[in-house]
C-alpha cells in the first residue's frame, strides 16, 4: 500500500505548479488531538482552495491508521507528528500543529517531495503576554488577593508599579525581542543579553554574555528566552544567581539552561525572590518532581507559547495560499536547518 | 497656645515670597501612619529647601499632639488628615498623603493662609496597571496555575491572548484615559464611554452614554473608572448587564455606581463571566458582606490607586519646589472646587 501510494506524489518540489495541482485532489486527515471545531475550519479553508468539499468518512485519522487511508487520494495530514505508516504512504503535505519539529525530524530523513510546514502563530506574542502577566501578578499581589477573597478578608497587601523597573532578557531572538518590545512599551527599562553586541529597537540596551555579571545585579527581573545550546546549558547556575539582588526569575526558554538545585539555593537565600518556570529539563513533572518544592515558585506546563486552534488554522491557510501562488510557504520547515 | 501660634503665619497667600520665607523656619511633623523611611525622605527634601536639618525631637507628631508642638516654630504637617489642635495652631502647610480630601474639607472652612496640598502621584498609572493585571490574570489562568502549583499538578489550562480583544472603558477623565492608553498600547481595541463625544488619542473610539446599549455587547471587558454622580449612581444595573455578552466587569471607579444584586444575577446567568471590584458602596467589607458571595469575583480593598511612599515624597518635593519658585503648587487643593 505504501509503495502504491507514492504514485500520487508529483515528484516535484512543493512550490511547483505540479505540486499545487496534485494537492487539489487531496483528502485532509487530522490527528485525534485536533478538535472537531478546528477540523471543520481546516476543511473549510481547504475546500475554498480545492473547490470541493471533503467526503465525511476520511476527515479524521483514527489510531492506528487503517490500511485503506489514502489509498485512493493523496493526503494532507495535520497533527503533532506524522505517523510512520502515513510517512510511507500518499502524504503530500504534513502541517505540524507545533512550532517545535525536532521530534519529527529525529525520526529519519525527510522526503524532499513531501511539503513540511509548521505552526508558529502568535507564539512570540503569547510568550510576551505570559511573561508580563506573571510580572504584574507579582506586583499586584494577585495570589494574595485571591486567597483573601476565599477567606472573605478585606485587607491591603503591598503592591507596586511595574513601570520603570529593570528587566534583563536573556536571548534576543524572535521571542526575546517580542518580550523586550512589550516590556519596553510598558515603560520598563530593558536590557538584552545576546550572543553579539548589536542595536535593537526592542531593548534600551543589548549586552553580550561577557557582561552577565555586570547586568544581573541591576535586574528586578531575570527573564530567559534562551534555546538549549552547549553555551546555554546550566547557564543559570549558582554563580549567576549569586549576583542577583532580590530578582524574580522567569524561564520561558529551555529547562536545561537552569541548574534547579542552584535556583533552590538562591530562592532560599533570597537572592532570587520568586520564580516562574514554564519549562523543565524533564517534562512533564510528576508529583515527586523537585520543582514543586521550590519556594515562592509557580510552575506552568510548557504552556507559555502553546499554539491555539486559531494559530494552526491561520498558518495552515497561509501555507495553502503560498502553494496556490506557486511559492514555498514561509512556514515551511528546512530539514537541514532543523526548523 | 493656638492663638499665639497664628503669629507665625505671614498672613499672605501661599505662593507669596513672605510665605516661602516663613516656611523656611518651619518644623516638619508627620502623622503616626507615616513610615520612618518616608519621614526621613521628607526631612531630607525639606532640609535641602530650608538649608538646615530638623531637630530630632519634633520629627513625628505623637497622638494626641502635645501643647508645646509648634510653640516655637511654624509647622508643616504631612498626614491623612489635619488634627484639630494643629489646624488651630501654627500650621503653615498641610500635605495630604491621599488624593481624596473630601473628609478634610468636610471638617470646616479651610483657612486661606494655610497651604493645602495633596498626593496624586502615579495614581492614574497605578489604576491602569491594576486593571491590566487582572485582565491578564484572567487570560493566563493565574489562579488556576497557582492552585495547581500547591497541588503539584502539571496540567494545561485554557489560556488566550489579550491582544485584539475589545475593552469598553467608562469614563474618559485622567484615570479612564490612563487605562485606555495602556490597553491601546497593549494592542487592544478600546472604546470610551464619556459624557460628551470627543476625539481622544487614548482610545480607538469615544461614545456617549446614549450609546451604552450599543457598545456593551461588543465588550469582552467592561471597565468602570466613573466618579459617583446622580447620572452614574446605579448605572451598572440589570438592564446594562443584560446586554453584556460574556464580559468581565472591572470597577476601579466608585462602588455605588453598581447595583450589586444585579451584578450577582448577571454573573449567575453568565452575561458577566467574572468580576473584579476594587470599590464597594459600603467599605470596608466585613466577612458577612454580600460581595464575598459573588461568583467568579475578586474583591480588592480600594487599593488600585493607593499612594506609595514614593508618590507622597515626590509630590511633597514638587510642592516645595513650586513654593520656592513663588508659584502655587499644581497639587494645591482648591477648597471651593473640592480637590
Amino acid at each position: 500500500m505504501a509503495s502504491e501510494g507514492r504514485e500520487f506524489r508529483p515528484g516535484q518540489r512543493p512550490g511547483s505548479p505540479e505540486f499545487a495541482r496534485a494537492l487539489r485532489d487531496a483528502e485532509i486527515l487530522t490527528a485525534p488531538h485536533v478538535s472537531e471545531e478546528l477540523r471543520g475550519q481546516l476543511l473549510d479553508v481547504f475546500a475554498a482552495f480545492s473547490g470541493r468539499r471533503q467526503p465525511e468518512r476520511q476527515q479524521k485519522a483514527p489510531e492506528p491508521m487503517p490500511a485503506e487511508a489514502g489509498a485512493d487520494r493523496p493526503i494532507v495530514f495535520v497533527g503533532a507528528g506524522l505517523p510512520a505508516d502515513l510517512r510511507a504512504a500518499n502524504v503530500l503535505w504534513f502541517h505540524s500543529t507545533n512550532a517545535g519539529v525536532d521530534g519529527v525530524l529525529a525520526e529519519g530523513d525527510w522526503p524532499a517531495d513531501i511539503l513540511f510546514t509548521r505552526t508558529v502563530g502568535a507564539m512570540d506574542r503569547r510568550i510576551a503576554e505570559y511573561t508580563l502577566t506573571w510580572m504584574l501578578a507579582d506586583c499586584q499581589a494577585v495570589t494574595g488577593y485571591t486567597d483573601q477573597q476565599r477567606a472573605r478578608v478585606w485587607k491591603r497587601q503591598p503592591v507596586r508599579l511595574l513601570q520603570g523597573e529593570t528587566a534583563v532578557v536573556f536571548g534576543a531572538g524572535a521571542i526575546g525581542r517580542a518580550v523586550g518590545r512589550l516590556l519596553k512599551a510598558f515603560g520598563m527599562r530593558t536590557i538584552a543579553v545576546a550572543t553579539s553586541e548589536r542595536e535593537s529597537a526592542d531593548f534600551d540596551r543589548v549586552v553580550t554574555h561577557d557582561d552577565i555579571a555586570k547586568v544581573v545585579p541591576e535586574a528586578r527581573w531575570l527573564i530567559s528566552t534562551l534555546p538549549l545550546t552547549p553555551q546555554t546549558r546550566d547557564l543559570f547556575d549558582g554563580k549567576l544567581f549569586a549576583s542577583a539582588e532580590d530578582a524574580c526569575f522567569i524561564n520561558v526558554g529551555r529547562g536545561a539552561t537552569v541548574n534547579l538545585p542552584a535556583l533552590h539555593d538562591a530562592l532560599t537565600a533570597g537572592r532570587v525572590r520568586s520564580a516562574v518556570l514554564d519549562v523543565l529539563a524533564d517534562e512533564p513533572a510528576g508529583p515527586e518532581h523537585p520543582c514543586w518544592n521550590l519556594p515562592r515558585t509557580v510552575i506552568t506546563p510548557h504552556t507559555a507559547g502553546v499554539s491555539a486552534d486559531s494559530d494552526i488554522r491561520d498558518d495552515f491557510a497561509a501555507c495553502l495560499a503560498a502553494v496556490q501562488a506557486g511559492r514555498t510557504p514561509e512556514r515551511a520547515v528546512d530539514p537541514g536547518r532543523g526548523y
